[in-house]
């Protein structure tokens, strides 16, 4: 019952796709844009894959990067760039989106990865120290806590870099990515 | 991983819809087809539900075919309505198919029931039986064999009638519709 449920759900996001109030060839985009991001190719469940494998090994850098790639940033990024078609974007606003997306998505798992390390259980309201215990392939366990935070720093930069263009409308999505970085839970 | 490929062919597969060489307001009518045929709502899933939950019990003539209606018929539907939207086909031509598509799924599911019944292993090339053995709800089972064929029959009769307005073109669903009452596997 289980499996059929989540079968149910993901059946039930494209029926309501399919019924968005926006024209038809801009719903056949965000179908193609949802199904990619949850899918095998740099989706969803091909980050859930090599995850999976990964565990219990010393994976690269670039493996870590795919994971998080596939697994965080691909739906982050798929619903701003669905927003995005939604409200009409061209092409060149709707590749602004994906690329902020991709650098919040990939800042966003960095940041949870440290604060599971320098939190504790109490302050982020779930178990912290959980990654370390299962050995989780994380960015903080391959390349250390500073490293890492710089490297969502830099991230974060690169994301409202891509917002220029955008000006003042983008200010919300600006929040967004200051709140991801700073958050301490 | 089982979970996660099921989840990857049905997510591939509006990926693929997405892409059809036909106008984007058929292709979104597509998905929606595919969708809801897949669905909980007199969808494939759904009927699966029903099903599960209609094991070992003394379900109604209702109930029995509102699952093969779901688990049937639905997709044999969905696949003779995307194939006449990517057609082109006009919304009467649609419905036909449509009907033509749950008689004949309705008709087959009736059929497969009674050979699990009336044939051997060997002429099956599965096991026979197998229906009673674990109590599966049938309408051999529920209104006995002689009253199932001639359902089965009616049901091919009436699919027939969808089909005159489609005249010749529509030779190859009729032999479809034949094969599926005279088939003896």
């Amino acid at each position: 019952m289980a499996i059929l449920a989540g079968d149910a759900l993901q059946t039930q996001a494209y029926e309501v796709l399919s019924r968005l109030q926006c024209p038809a060839e801009a719903r056949v985009k965000i179908v193609a844009e949802i199904a990619r991001a949850t899918g095998t190719v740099n989706g969803m469940i091909g980050g859930q894959v090599v995850d999976l494998e990964a565990e219990h090994t010393k994976p690269t850098a670039e493996m870590l990067e795919y994971i998080h790639r596939s697994k965080t940033a691909a739906l982050i990024t798929a619903s701003l760039v669905s927003g995005g078609l939604f409200a009409g974007a061209k092409d060149g606003e709707v590749a602004h989106l994906r690329a902020f997306g991709l650098a919040i998505g990939l800042a966003f798992q960095i940041v949870d990865d440290v604060l599971d390390i320098t939190q504790t259980s109490q302050q982020l309201g779930k178990t912290a120290g959980k990654d370390t215990a299962s050995e989780k392939v994380t960015y903080p366990a391959l390349i250390g806590i500073d490293a890492s935070l710089k490297k969502a720093d830099a991230l974060v930069n690169d994301a409202f870099a891509e917002l220029k263009s955008f000006g003042e409308q983008a200010e919300t999505l600006k929040e967004l990515a200051r709140f991801l970085v700073e958050r301490k839970k």
